[in-house]
């Protein structure tokens, strides 16, 4: 649908709060009858939370402002495809709709790894939707991961090399 | 081992902490080197929290009282296999053990319907053990919801049989 790229854009920007943070650049939106009423982004390193995911984050939000565990009439959009965690989360929570941008090919339950969304011997099942921006959603992720590891290579570069040493190094 | 049976004894407490409320009765506790450092039961009803599970309240104390959203050296005791949602939490935390009592055929994700803690395609795998006072785990599961089921029949049987109205029901 057209309106969920205006959303998935909500949800990236979400994911750049995350990157601001030095975490992993993911992030959510919780949307209620064309309504955005929650969002939220991975927050697992600064909170030191495991279950501190984008979607477990907004989807706690959204059960406050519904005032429901049951989020009904609801879709959410988030950048990264759901883990196991986050994909039993949205079933517990009988979300109808699903918009996720990129496959994670690694822990994704969604599409990639299993399917609990759309698990005939659960209770719930959901409506999903792949790739919604899903270039921007993925190249946030091909990004963070490569600065990080230009960091580290810079880093044992310096180790290495007695010629990087600063002033401080040797004093 | 021995010990299991006295951790999972305190996670039954737990889970009739949950039946008081009138909540599913689920329990758990987390150990860390032979200390209970955190415990959690079911409050989905009562917060309203799609994802108030005992054992996810139960992990994000551990993880708060740890400092650390990575587990380790802890052992997950819950009186339930956990569903996929807190499977994939238990994953996502490294726990390296779990401990449960009653299987959950409908969705357990432990063994009845997957086997997330021991998936080796995801980063982290679970020792797992199953039916630490299994029956005591299961029949307070099956006394609730039969007493739900006594409840709904008792209402059920009032509305349909105008003798047992009471003098309210008439003025």
């Amino acid at each position: 649908m057209k309106g969920d790229k205006a959303f998935m854009a909500l949800a990236l920007e979400e994911a750049r709060n995350a990157q601001a943070l030095g975490e992993v650049p993911v992030g959510a939106v919780v949307v209620h009858r064309g309504q955005v009423i929650a969002s939220g982004f991975n927050r697992r390193e600064s909170w030191q939370d495991p279950t501190a995911h984008a979607e477990l984050i907004a989807v706690k939000r959204a059960a406050e402002v519904l005032g429901s565990w049951r989020l009904d009439d609801c879709t959410v959009f988030v950048t990264l495809e759901p883990c196991p965690m986050c994909a039993g989360m949205l079933v517990n929570a009988r979300v109808p709709r699903v918009v996720y941008g990129a496959r994670d090919p690694k822990a994704g339950a969604i599409r990639s790894l299993y399917a609990i969304g759309e698990d005939p011997r659960l209770n719930h099942r959901i409506e999903v939707v792949e790739g919604c921006l899903g270039t921007a959603c993925g190249e946030i992720l091909t990004d963070f991961f490569r600065s990080i590891r230009q960091a580290q290579k810079a880093q044992r570069s310096g180790e290495e090399d007695p010629s990087t040493c600063s002033k401080d190094d040797v004093l």
